[in-house]
C-alpha cells in the first residue's frame, strides 16, 4: 500500500476516456484544437474572471512559467523555507526566470508569516529587487492557508509592490478544505499567476498555468513555447484538464483524498507512541513513528517517505483520490490502532 | 482530409492500451518506475550501444536538451537554413543552451553541404566558438541524408572539433527509407546526441532524448529536471515509447507513412500543372499547385499548409502512420489525377 | 605605424587630466558622485532630449545592455550580416538579452536595405518574435548611413513594432561626417537605445549606454548592476566621458580621424594596383593591395588587419584621433603613391 | 572625513603614473599587449603556481566569472549569510552562472562554520547540486579566516565534491594580517578560483579573476568575453594591476589600511558608550555608537554607513590605503576618546 506520493496513482476513468475520445479524430496540433479552445471559457467560469490557461506536463514547469511571467531576472521571490520551489526543483525557478532569487520568509506549519515577509523585504536592499511572493496552497506541510491568511500576505506584498504567485500543486485539496470559491483564493486574494496542480489529484500528466491578465498571458505564451512546453498534441493534455474540471471531478477527488487523510490522522493519533506533527488540512499526514514501527511498517509493505525537514523521524503519508479506506485502516491497524472510527 | 501535419493524428491502439495498462497499478513517480527502467535496455539494444533515454513531452524540448548537453553557452551550432530549430522553435535552442547561436550552412534539398559547413566554420572566428553541427533526419524538405552524407558532415565536424546533434523528428521515416541500422545513422556516424521524434509517428505525447555517453547523460538529467521536463508520472510517457519500439511499431508506422507519401507524390506528379518540388524520401510531399487548384482543394476540405520557404506557391502535404490510401486517392483525383497506380 | 584598430591609441591629455583631477578627492562610490551626476544633464543637452547615460567599460557591454533593454529573450534582432554584434561579440547579445536571436538583413556597404529588412521580418514567423533592428553607425565597412537611410529603416521597424538599437561604436565619426545634430541620428530617427562608443575616439576605457525613456533607463540600471558593469569607482569612467563631451573634443577627434582616412584613401586610390573597395565616409579605409604589396608593407612595419569579409585580399586601415599626417603619407608612399595632395 | 567605503579613495601615484606611461605608445587592443602579457608571470610568481589572470572592471564581475567557471547552472553555492555575493550583487551570481543558487551556511563573525556547511550540504538534495563553497577573505565583518579555518572549510568541500571559490575583495588585507604566502590562502588551501580585489586597496578600476588550472582559464576567457568584460584597451587595467603588484605596493597599502583600522578600533574602544562589535582583523571597524553620537559625528562631517546586518545601531568604518592618522585621531576624539595611543 503506497502512501509515498500523490503521484503514485494514475488517473480516474473519466480522464482516460476523454483522452481516448480525443484520439479518434485528427485535429490541429500545438493547441489549435477545439478541446484546448474550450479550456479558457471553462476555467474562466470556474474562477469567475477572464482567465488564460496553459496546459503543461509538470508542476515544475507550471511553477517556473507562472513565476517568470511576473518576476524579472533580478527579482527576489519570497517563499517559505519549506517551499517546493526552493527545496525540490533543481534551480528551475532560476532557469525559467533567467536568474531570479528565492529568499525564505519563515512561519509555522509551512505558512509564511506576514511579519517575517515584511522583515525579509526590508532586508533585501542590494541583493535583488523585491518582486514576488509565492505561497503554496495547500502547503508542503499539509496545512491550508485560510483566506485571510493569504490576504494578509498579499497585502504586505501589494504594499511593497510585489506580485503574487501561488504554487497550487494541491490547489484542489485546499479549495475542498476551505469550501470557498476558487476566485477567493486567487485573483480576489491578490494572486496574479497560479500553477494549478492537477496530476496529484487525477490527471495523467497535465498541469496548468492560469493567469488573470492578458499581459501575463502573453508572457506565459512566449515562455512556454521556447521552453518546449507546447506539446504538439496538446489536445491530450487539454482533454485531461477538461475532464478534471467537468462534473466537479477535481473537487470530488480532492474531497476523497482529504477525507482519507483525516481518517488516517485520527486513526494514527490514537496509536500509542505515534505523534501527528502537523495539522492535517489537506491530503498529507506527517507523523513521527517510533523508529522500530517505521521499519516494521515498511517491512509489511507500507510505502512512505522520510520527511526530516519537519522533524527527526517524521514521515509523510499521502492519500490520493483513489486511496481506499481499507488501505488507511490497514495502516492504522498495523500502527497499533483500533481501526477507523467512522 | 487532413494533410497538414503528422501531429494531426493521434496514436495507434497499442500506445493507448499501454497507457491504460500503466494506469492500473500505483508505482513510483518521477521516472523511478519499472516501465521507465526498461526503456534504457530496450533502446540500447535497438541502437547496439549503451544508450540513455530521456522521455520528454515535446520535440522542441528534446532538441534543446540534446543540444545543450553538447554545446557551451558561447557555442556556434551549424544547421541548415531550413532547420526546424532555426525556423520554428521560438529561441528554445538559446534558452536551453544558455545563449548558443545557430548559424546556417546551406545545401540543396535541406541537406547541409559539407563544403558549406567548412566555409561557415572558417568564417566563425569571433562570433562564437564552433561547437556543434545539427542535421535533421529526415529533413524539413522531406529528403533523407544517405549514410555517407551524414558521415561527410560529421567528418568535417570532427575535424573541427564539433559535436554532432541530430534532430530526429522523423528519424523513424529516415530509418525506414534507408533500411539501415539505427546505429549506422547515429553513433556510428558521429552523432552524440539525438532528439528522437516519436509523436509524429505514433506516440501520443512522448518524444525522447537519446545519448550514447554517460557524461552527456548526466548533463541531460540535470537539464531536464530544471527545465520541468521530468513529468511526475513519467511512466505514461515511457509506456508510449515502449509500445512504440515494441514489435517494430515505429518502423511499421514509418513505412506506412512513407508509402502513402510516395503514392501521393506519384499521383500528383501525373496531374497537369502540378509540380513536385522536392524528392519524396520520407512522409512529406512538397508540391506547387496552380493557385486556383490550391483554393479549390481547400474548398473541398483538404487541409495542408503553405510552405513558402521552399518556393512561391509551394504547399506541404504530410502523410502519417494512419493516413488511408483512400484519402491519398481522393486528393490525387481532386487534383486532376487518375488515382493511384498501385 | 599602427593602422590596426582605433583601439591601439590611448587617450588625449584632456582625458588623462580629468582622471587625475578626480583622483584628488575622495567621493562616493558606485556612481553616486558629482562627476557622474553631471553626465546626465550634459548628454541630455547634447541630444536635445532627456537622456540617461550609463558608463561601462566595453563596447560589447554597451551593445548588450542597450539591446537587452528593448528586446525580450525570445526576440529577433535584425542586423546587417557584417554587424559587429553578429560577428565579433562571442554570443554576448544572447547572454545579455537572455536568449534573443540575431538575424541578418543584407544590403550594400554594410547598410541594411529596408526591403531586405521587410522580407526578413515577414520570414520570421515561428523562429522568434520580431523585436528590434540594430544599425551600426558608422558601419563596419566605414560607410555612414544618411539620415534618411536611418529613417527608412526605422520606419520599417516601427511599422512592424520593432524597437531601434544603434551600435554607435563610431557614432562620433558618423556625426562628424553628416554634420548633423546627434538627435537627428538617434531619437528623432527612431533609435530607442544607443551604445555610444567613446574609446575608439579618445576615452581610455569608457563607453556608454544612452537611452531616451525612463522605463528603458530602469532596465539598463538593473541589467548593468547584475552584469558587473557598475564600477566601484565609476567616477573615473564618468570623468573620461565628461572630458570627451567637453569643448567638442569628441567631434574634433572624430573630424581629425575622418580627415586622415580621406587623405589615406585618396592617396592610395592613386597608387597603381591598389583598389579602395568601400566608400570612405568615416575613419576606416578598406583596400585591396596586390598580395606582394601587403607583405612588403607589413615588412616595413605598417600594421593592419586582413578583412576577408569584404573581399579576397582586402585589408582594413584605421585612422584615429591622433594619427599623424606623416604616418598617412608614409603609408601612401610605401604603397607607391606620390604622397598626399593637401 | 570619509570612512564610508574603501572605494571612496582614488589610487596612489604609482598606479596613475603606470597608466600615463601606457598612454604614450600605441599597442594591440583586447589584451594582446605587452603589459597584459607580463601579468601572468608576475602573478604566477607571486602565487608560486601557474596562474591565469583576467583583469576586469568590477568586483561583482570578478566574483561572477570566477564562480561561473566552477559552478554548473544547477549548482548550489554555499556562502555565509553575510556574503557580499548573496547580499549585494543584484543576482549577478545567477546571471554569470546561468542560474546557480546561493545557499547560506552560517557561522560567527561572518565566517562559515564547517559543521554548518556540512549540514547545509546534507540538506540540499533536490534543490540543486552541491557544487561550490565560497569564502570571503577578509570577511564582510572585517574578520580574517585563519589558514586552518579556510582549510577546514575546503576539507568539507572537497569531501563533498565541491569546488572552492574565494571572494578576495580584501584579499590584500587578509594576507597582510596573516603574513602568509598568497599560495597558502588559495590553491594550497583548496581555492580553485579567486576574485582578487584590487580597487579597494589602490587600483583605480582594475580587479582580477585568478585561476590555477588551465581548464578554468578557458572557461573564464570565454565567459569574460561574452560578458563584455574584455576592455578594448585592457592594457590600462593591466597596468594598474602591474603597479599594484610591483614593489609590494598591494601589501604596503593593505598594511597601512589595517594599521589605521586597528588604531581606530583601539581608540574607539576606549570611548565611553562605544562598543566595537567585531574583531578588527583587516581594514573594517564595526562599532555601536550611542544614537546621539552617530548623529553628532555625521553632523561634524564624518561619513560612514549604517550596518544593521551586524546589529541594531551598528555602523561600519572603513580605512583605506591613504587614510591619514589625523583623520583617525579626529574621529576618535570626536567620539569622546583621548586620541591615539601610538
Amino acid at each position: 500500500m503506497n502512501f509515498r506520493s500523490d503521484n503514485v496513482l494514475g488517473c480516474p476513468p473519466e480522464v482516460l476516456e476523454a483522452m481516448a475520445r480525443v484520439n479518434e479524430t485528427p485535429t490541429h496540433p500545438y493547441g489549435n484544437d477545439p478541446i484546448t479552445a474550450r479550456l479558457g471559457p471553462l476555467v474562466s467560469e470556474l474562477f469567475e474572471h477572464e482567465a488564460w490557461v496553459f496546459p503543461v506536463s509538470s508542476g515544475t514547469a507550471a511553477n517556473g512559467l507562472a513565476l517568470a511571467a511576473i518576476t524579472p531576472p533580478w527579482g527576489a521571490v519570497f517563499c517559505h523555507p519549506l517551499a517546493h520551489m526552493l527545496r525540490d526543483e533543481w534551480c528551475a525557478p532560476e532557469f525559467f526566470s533567467g536568474g531570479a532569487r528565492l529568499l525564505p520568509a519563515d512561519g509555522a506549519h509551512a505558512k509564511i508569516e506576514p511579519a517575517a515577509l515584511e522583515a525579509r523585504i526590508r532586508d533585501t536592499v542590494y541583493a535583488a529587487k523585491p518582486a514576488t511572493v509565492t505561497v503554496t496552497q495547500a502547503t508542503e506541510a499539509g496545512t491550508v492557508y485560510q483566506l485571510d491568511e493569504v490576504r494578509a500576505i498579499t497585502d504586505v506584498a501589494r504594499h511593497a509592490g510585489l506580485a503574487g504567485h501561488m504554487d497550487g500543486a494541491r490547489f484542489s485539496n485546499a479549495v475542498a478544505t476551505l469550501d470557498c470559491a476558487p476566485a477567493d483564493l486567487t485573483w480576489r486574494a491578490g494572486v496574479d499567476a497560479l500553477a494549478l496542480g492537477a496530476a496529484k489529484n487525477g490527471t495523467m500528466t497535465a498541469e496548468a498555468v492560469v493567469v488573470f491578465r492578458k499581459d501575463l498571458a502573453e508572457q506565459v505564451a512566449h515562455r512556454r513555447k521556447r521552453a518546449g512546453h507546447v506539446s504538439a498534441k496538446m489536445r491530450f493534455l487539454s482533454a485531461q484538464l477538461e475532464a478534471f474540471f467537468t462534473n466537479d471531478l477535481w473537487l470530488r477527488n480532492a474531497r476523497a483524498a482529504n477525507l482519507r487523510a483525516r481518517q488516517l490522522a485520527e486513526g494514527l493519533a490514537a496509536c500509542p507512541g505515534v505523534r501527528v506533527v502537523q495539522p492535517v488540512e489537506a491530503n498529507l499526514v506527517f507523523v513521527a513513528f517510533p523508529p522500530a514501527m517505521t521499519m516494521a511498517l515498511r517491512a509489511r509493505g507500507f510505502e512512505f517517505l522520510d520527511w526530516p525537514s519537519l522533524g527527526e523521524g517524521v514521515v509523510r503519508l499521502v492519500c490520493g483520490f483513489s486511496t481506499r479506506e481499507a488501505s488507511v485502516e490497514a495502516l492504522v491497524e498495523a500502527a497499533g490502532g483500533r481501526g477507523l472510527a467512522s
